[in-house]
């Protein structure tokens, strides 16, 4: 056959990822029924098949970093991407712990029967096909494959471009579990090329799949949420906020503040603005201040607290509604916790937020009245995270306010049926 | 001031829109706080107003309907149109009933402790502001105005340009109850205006509505999926279905099948396709046909259903994926659950199905199995309702699988955040 022949009977771009999608509700519609015993089975085998394919892995990332350096990636790049012994230990490893949760999967989350003798009972049922689309971490690969399979849905990878080879050597090893299980190849798929214009067709493919889950930067959220026709479940934003109020007790305000900016600065969770009641301005400002400073972290405040430091730098009106992700915070002090509330209705991002009090009616009114996901009283809004709520791993923290709002676990990959069991009933 | 001057200060509809839109956000913010008790008053002094105002809401029907006759309206638009006495009155019977509802706000959902000592718990919140975008019926605008004050959101309405006056007369009272109970007027708007550009403007302003719910014909809700940058909750097809089963006792497989097909074909719970196991076509067939064309239904039927009455007429392919609305019916003998769980994957809506039975493993797979909103063991598809659910008054029923599934409540209509409470936590 001549090339342009091949050519000719090469199926589009669009063809392709079609026969992905039908391929992807055709395996949700088995795994939807599959019982939890095949789907941990499943994981269990997909664990080890990534500790017995881990020389491929690693092959196949090394050649992603020859790459990857090769392009010029930052440092911080380069080690997202980078793979070792351990890291694929820990993806094996976090596969396994999603194995080990409850199956959302036919969970009755209420049932009730009606004057009428109708039993009504509201069932968890898998949400269907999810396309996930992520950066260059490759591990994204097996936790979001992990995670669909646990929750019944089928899922659609599409990793970066970088991890490009690892991404296949982790999937292989995920389609092995789904095999040894006697469950669809096709429960998890991944995007076999790299063409930025797969993502496009992705996005409107609403008839295969039903929920688009991108991670990454703001500028992948922004296209997605921009171009998708299909509902999407993103975090865009966490401006969050640490309030030591005028009840704190200096010493755990100390210790939520540098814990909650700096024990990582890059997760989302992370404190960006610090705001200080002005009735302990006196006795708070300087020390919480001086913690931040004597960690290395840059202050950017207003002019009160400039004056209780000459490292402070002034604050611009743009750093109140930034999200650092850095060792960088903002810090105002405000007349209350009423200011505080407005402050971050203005501000915030709806993501985490905190005080810091002894005052029971200062926490009431803020944990009712900042409408975030998350609102915290006396912790760390580091604690913003899945894991740390109990839910196992997480695909994400939503910041979106419909489905599923905060850490997003196996739970909030389901939707629910109404079961209705009668005895005749026609409706008079 | 001239005419030229009095335009230039005119407001642009974007700017109006705007307006509107920040008013809402900012009403929200009240509403989200507000007591039951004055949401409830509200709604009393609503349905108060509504009765006072008869006389003027039905002389704005009038206008509405002198306009609506010339404009040579359909006899069914016309009565969806009209506003009586004792429309206006079940109007506010509907306020009160939905005064009467546990109100959702503020409802723990979970809680749990971590082994770090957090207390967390979900606790439910209004979604914000909830744009809704309707057609003819007038009542809408009470309905939909009262659930959504009831669930501590602010609405913006959209009602069609046909009840215009009525609309307006309805929201008037509407307000008055706002007004009456010390909480913002702004909480229930209506745009001022029948400019269609106004809804294309709507369905962009995603800072200011955090949910659209269109309720109208087909045209109305695709236009809205296909345009809107904020999140639907929509009901788009209910093509519904009766299987009676092989283990069917008949008596109650032909009272089924009536009611679902004809005790109101217009709904989105009426059946549109009647499924019967051959293993009992020869028992069962001839009368459930006879039942159907006795009452006055066109029956559309494949060879084996042909075969048993001669008024029967052949369907074709269209006819599976039709939702007819209307006293016609589809009828198809097929071989055992099975193929009537294929049947209705292949050309359901992921509605309300249901299935007639005494055979206890045949309602558990087509239960189990079918993937729609409702699945129903003997009993009709017409209870597809949220009154009939329990839930009182419904703002729709979504045929989406995200948020919400099936009737939409209050309880719909919230979403939820998570309230963390420590004694100075710190993230390891």
């Amino acid at each position: 056959m001549s090339i342009a022949e091949q050519l000719a009977d090469a199926p589009s771009l669009q063809q392709q990822m079609q026969a992905i999608g039908d391929q992807a509700r055709s395996a949700s519609r088995t795994l939807a029924q599959a019982s939890t015993e095949s789907k941990n089975a499943a994981l269990h085998a997909a664990a080890a098949a990534l500790r017995a394919q881990r020389p491929a892995i690693l092959a196949a990332n090394a050649e992603d970093m020859v790459e990857a350096e090769g392009r010029g990636l930052s440092k911080a790049m380069l080690d997202r991407l980078l793979l070792t012994d351990e890291r694929v230990e820990a993806m094996a490893a976090g596969v396994e712990q999603i194995a080990a949760l409850p199956d959302p999967v036919g969970a009755v989350t209420a049932t009730w029967e009606r004057p009428n003798g109708l039993e009504i009972s509201r069932v968890r049922v898998p949400l269907g096909v999810i396309g996930i689309i992520y950066e260059s971490r490759p591990n994204v690969t097996a936790d979001a494959g992990a995670l669909c399979l646990k929750s019944g849905n089928a899922a659609i990878l599409r990793g970066g471009s970088e991890s490009f080879r690892s991404s296949a050597a982790i999937h292989a090893a995920l389609v092995a579990g789904l095999e040894a299980a006697g469950l669809p190849a096709a429960a998890i798929q991944r995007l076999p090329t790299r063409d930025r214009a797969a993502v496009g067709i992705m996005l409107t493919m609403a008839d295969s799949i039903d929920i688009i889950v991108p991670r990454g930067g703001r500028s992948l959220i922004e296209r997605v949420q921009a171009e998708s026709r299909i509902p999407v479940i993103a975090h865009l934003d966490g401006n969050c906020h640490v309030y030591v109020d005028g009840g704190a007790d200096l010493e755990m305000a100390r210790a939520i503040t540098v814990n909650a900016k700096l024990r990582r600065t890059g997760i989302c969770g992370a404190a960006e603005t610090l705001l200080v009641d002005r009735r302990v301005a006196d006795s708070h400002l300087a020390p919480l201040v001086g913690d931040l400073l004597a960690a290395g972290c840059e202050v950017r405040g207003d002019a009160d607290t400039q004056a209780v430091d000459g490292r402070v730098v002034a604050a611009s009106k743009a750093d109140w509604d930034t999200e650092y992700l850095d060792a960088i915070i903002a810090v105002k002090v405000v007349d209350g916790v009423e200011a505080a509330i407005d402050h971050v209705a203005r501000h915030g991002s709806q993501h985490t937020d905190c005080i810091v009090t002894d005052d029971g009616a200062a926490a009431d009114a803020f944990l009712a009245r900042v409408d975030s996901a998350i609102v915290l009283h006396n912790a760390s809004t580091q604690y913003a995270d899945g894991g740390e709520f109990g839910m196992g791993a997480e695909i994400g923290i939503s910041t979106n306010r419909l489905h599923a709002r905060g850490p997003v676990g196996v739970e909030q990959l389901t939707s629910y049926k109404y079961v209705v069991r009668g005895t005749g009933q026609c409706r008079p």
